[in-house]
């Protein structure tokens, strides 16, 4: 016995050493590893789980895989009714095999339930490459096996690439709407905000799935990530793939844990997951990563604007004013909504306005308000509602009193629209019927749950062009918007927006719409409203961020959105905060109210176009080239313009001091613009 | 032939007229009915269906019974997996019986699914009864036989009450937090305001379920109503029944047809039902309907002001006052929240304050920012995180600089309480453990989803009993705040939480707590936050209406929320929005902030002390009497209270007149004070 004991300490000893050196400087401890590397990165593969790590060579970060259980992916499986999700590390057979110098192909066969039950036959085909010697890893799902079973989503790689609370201070990026950063640290801010934060942290809304490309909580654009304070990563999904987002963003896995009434044991952290449709078949399901030392928010939407440039999506606004002198109008336009109840209802008392009306809201703009550019856009000129925008209502002034606001407009330097919209019919309207309604095979009704996109895309363009050309020669327009059609880029074939939106590009005219996707940037000038929702899902646990205009902001003009337009006060902000981040962001301000409403805009005019329109205007074709966060508390915050303009503000209630020892008001700004000339002040809250 | 044709006709003439003499003044055509009525009454069951109307007689209004397809109640049943909605208008037998003058008796046997399958030996038994010769209305589950089936919930009566949209000039009226109205009409508002509000009349959000008394979304008071015009009704449900509130707010109920494909047929309409949970046995299913000839919102909640004062939740400030009289210094005083990190955090770096630093902001707040009267509450004083709300952090200062900050708000009339809670023990605490969680009988842990209300009940009692007395001895405390336990009512033996009220409320001091519920009234002096959550759901088709003030407002001291005080802006205003709104509700201001803060404070507190502390100084143990919104957008509002205070407030960016011709500036009020005094003026927005 004695003997045997201490053969079993020396062996003990010796595997112990063993695993040591295997594990040298990677942070498997028991299993094999595989690894592929360029100058740039080491990809290290865990034979057991097949879940990576990245070493980011320049700034010697690892990135670890899933900290909480070593899972490569999770699968979604619909089983008797009921909704599991497979860790595939935990699969019958895991292969992990090198492929070349910069290639590692995976296989997961066989996965388990949880109550040990094997979905027998299916398998997961992915791969991990380099991309030669750049900073790059490309991740893909190859090939999904489905057996018998109904499978649905895979989130692959799941929970990597990482951050731990208050350990890495840096951030989750996520281009949801305009954009939002998420802290992965804690930060000093108002108290009642911050009992919001940590709590948020543990409950279940400190996670979620977000779709690519919708108008309500989607993304606008197809990639995220994730930075510490010296590097970063973004992921970007290939152009043909359309996977969902989930976040994870400081939260400890409570959620997974509820059912069961014990408490997490994992620590916080933050996470971006693709979540692959597997269903969704003609797509690479296919992710690029992009590893950048010292990288922030805006070093990830520059890399996305390369990617975006070569999709096509990029189209400047210089090029288009080229085609159209027109767009010029735009720069440090305040867009006027005039909302006299349309599209929702024709002539509604209280609300609609007479074009004689107009005609003096356009007149005291420019002859009492001294407001230099302005984009008028009318709601509620026609005698029908929506899809048949036309003709021109002869009760509120017919074709000749709308023609003289139109005229004023131009002799002011100003644009024009009328409100159109193509992709709906009301239940209130007295002509309703479903006869342009979207149907599905068997001629069921598709979208009876979304009155404004009920209307079959393949019939809008036909809307267009029953009116629209009458429309712009009887008040020989400038200008057009259509709205809500290109708020959203549905997951099916878009010809039908496609056509619309080359028609409405065809009429040479300044053209805005609501929303907008990136898809739609090459046919528009202006999205009214890529800003934020009045009441979005992240907004406790974030920061916004200009990333789509950091993308963007020379391709195309950014403008409030209606249901929350800068004179109303909601969760993003009153008219000062709002101020504030439009010239921050290089947006140009929104006025959209109710004829009964405009004396009590006037103040607001006035100050937009003496504080936002002077920046709107130089910074309009330049890009913008940076943003950051200049104090703790996230308040204060600087931009900068390829036009060398230079913006300082402070969104909040106190006085912040910059670095460089410059104090900025509450509620203040300071601009340099392009010359040197310095503009400064602050929003003041009194009473009398 | 002939003679066949003219005898027919005949015939059809006498079945009309007598068609038209059974149906005079009732709402039915085809079937017969039971009748009940008395002088301001009459109700008429339909003998097929069992659903009812009823004529108020005074105004002559006919209530009547489900306008879409004539349904008494809605049963959920779980069949196979699967949640079904049987409408029991449809059973196999449907009995009507007359009892006495007074009383119906109705029972719904067999009920049908939707594919016509007889949920077999399934019995609902329920009594229409008025109430002597009052204009009230009892409607009573008497019993369910369950049969073999999983039944869920019950909506008795449903669709009953209802207004019919834009032709029902009135409001649904919820008492939501501190309370909502939903009007049934279209008014003029913002033109972004007014799209989200007619699009969600269509959409899914303008329908939901309530629960009574969580902190979440829930109804503080268990009742609600609609009324016209001329007329209106509100149901008060008996104290021993916890039913959920269904709304459907001018909705269509699209949502019925959207899996179907198909489009609604059916009006838009506003009603709130009683869902009734039916394993939920130890209670009277009962709701007793009162009728108002001319009344509102104001009415309704002083018809349930009676019951609560009979239910023994109202206890008057005065005679909390008579007891103790520190309670006074809660007239017109500032809540000032000094957040530094805790409970999150004890220390915070860059948020925790030293007893020092805390002494010069109270010191300040008297001699330089002027302010009469103030509520410091200090969140961080403590070496430990909650529940151990004991020792006093010797880092920042020790007993002996508290004391001397607790002692400088004597000296200056103003309250101290540092901040306490026993109900919960937080997973970022070094010494976190789960001993003191509720568990259930396998023990599991019952509250992991909740970190603010995982310690069981039942042991909070001892954790205050621990060291608060120590405190109030070493610091010689006349306040006491004690957050979060009693911001719901838990539907279980709420034992625990008495016991911690009653011992809190024996210690004689100035008591206040977060939220707060109407049980929880006889022991507390102030309640943090019954006002508005910063996200609610209603928000697009209401209006905020001080609903637990108008019953309770000489009961309880109210504040804002510390998750949106005053300070902030969201999406219940800013500043000005929430200024206006506490001196129309007769609140205190609550001004919550991080030390770093204190600074950009300054300008909001010197306002509310000029602004708002004066009006709530004068109206502070006065019934608050009355509400009205007197502008067609309703942001012009008047309240009175029974000190003889009169306040109008404009709470929008445009100037408007009342009946009299008086103009209220935007953002701005007028406020009659007893004596005749008139404070006037309005808030502004400048930059400079």
């Amino acid at each position: 016995m004695k003997r045997n004991e201490n053969f079993m300490q020396i062996l003990m000893i010796l595997i112990f050493n063993l695993g040591t050196f295997l594990t040298h400087g990677n942070p498997f401890n028991e299993a094999t590893q595989t690894v592929i590397e360029n100058n740039k990165l080491k990809v290290t593969v865990n034979e057991k789980t097949g879940s990576f790590t990245v070493l980011e060579k320049e700034t010697n970060h690892l990135w670890k895989d899933d900290p909480w259980v070593n899972s490569a992916g999770l699968l979604t499986i619909k089983n008797k009714g009921k909704i599991e999700y497979l860790n595939i590390s935990e699969s019958k057979k895991v292969t992990v095999k090198k492929e070349g110098d910069h290639s590692i192909a995976l296989s997961f066969i066989n996965p388990v339930f949880t109550n040990g039950d094997v979905a027998k036959g299916v398998e997961i085909k992915t791969e991990l490459r380099l991309v030669d010697s750049n900073a790059k890893l490309e991740v893909e799902v190859l090939s999904v096996n489905k057996g018998d079973y109904n499978l649905m989503e895979l989130r692959y790689p799941t929970r990597a690439f990482s951050l731990e609370t208050d350990v890495d201070k840096g951030a989750a990026v996520i281009p949801q709407k305009q954009g939002v950063i998420c802290p992965s640290f804690i930060s000093p801010m108002n108290g009642g905000s911050f009992c919001m934060w940590d709590d948020a942290t543990y409950y279940r809304k400190t996670s979620g799935k977000l779709p690519l490309f919708n108008n309500g909580i989607g993304l606008t654009m197809p990639w995220w990530g994730t930075h510490t304070e010296k590097t970063a990563v973004v992921g970007i999904v290939d152009v043909s793939a359309r996977p969902d987002m989930f976040y994870n963003i400081n939260n400890n896995g409570q959620y997974l844990f509820n059912s069961k009434g014990e408490m997490s044991p994992y620590k916080r952290i933050a996470f971006l997951d693709p979540v692959w449709k597997i269903n969704r078949e003609k797509e690479r399901k296919l992710i690029t990563y992009e590893f950048i030392p010292k990288g922030t928010h805006v070093d990830m939407a520059k890399a996305y604007r390369k990617e975006a440039i070569k999709d096509g999506y990029f189209v400047s606004l210089k090029e288009k004013a080229k085609r159209d002198p027109n767009v010029e109008k735009l720069q440090g336009a305040i867009y006027m909504g005039v909302y006299g109840g349309y599209p929702h209802y024709v002539e509604m008392p209280g609300m609609a306005f007479t074009f004689k009306e107009l005609q003096d809201i356009i007149k005291t703009t420019h002859d009492e308000l001294g407001v230099d550019n302005a984009f008028f856009h009318a709601w509620g000129v026609f005698s029908n509602f929506v899809p048949n925008c036309w003709p021109i209502n002869e009760n509120l002034g017919g074709v000749k009193e709308l023609k003289k606001a139109v005229d004023l407009t131009k002799k002011y330097g100003y644009l024009y629209s009328s409100y159109h919209a193509y992709s709906a019919t009301l239940e209130n309207d007295p002509e309703f019927n479903t006869e342009l309604f979207a149907k599905d095979k068997e001629g069921k009704l598709k979208n009876t749950g979304s009155r404004w996109a009920n209307i079959d895309q393949n019939k809008q363009l036909g809307l267009a062009k029953k009116s629209l050309h009458k429309e712009i020669a009887a008040l020989e327009l400038q200008a057009d918007i259509t709205d809500i059609s290109f708020a959203t880029f549905p997951d099916e074939d878009n010809t039908g927006l496609f056509n619309l939106a080359k028609y409405i590009d065809s009429l040479n005219l300044v053209n805005g719409t609501e929303h907008g996707q990136q898809q739609f940037i090459p046919y528009f000038d202006m999205f009214e409203g890529l800003t934020y929702l009045p009441n979005p899902n992240l907004v406790q646990f974030s920061h916004r961020a200009p990333l789509f205009n950091l993308v963007y902001h020379d391709a195309i003009a950014i403008f409030g959105k209606i249901q929350d337009p800068d004179n109303q006060i909601s969760i993003n902000g009153d008219f000062r905060v709002k101020s504030l981040r439009n010239i921050l962001f290089g947006m140009g301000t929104t006025i959209f109210f109710s004829p009964y409403e405009f004396e009590g805009m006037k103040e607001m005019i006035q100050i937009a176009n003496k504080v936002v329109s002077p920046v709107n205007r130089e910074t309009f074709f330049a890009e913008l080239t940076d943003h950051e966060y200049i104090s703790d508390d996230f308040k204060l915050q600087r931009s900068k313009f390829s036009s060398g303009t230079e913006v300082i503000v402070n969104l909040g209630p106190v006085y912040q001091k910059t670095k460089e020892g410059e104090i900025i008001p509450a509620y203040g700004y300071k601009v340099t613009f392009s010359d040197g000339k310095v503009a400064e002040g602050s929003f003041k809250l009194t009473y009398n």
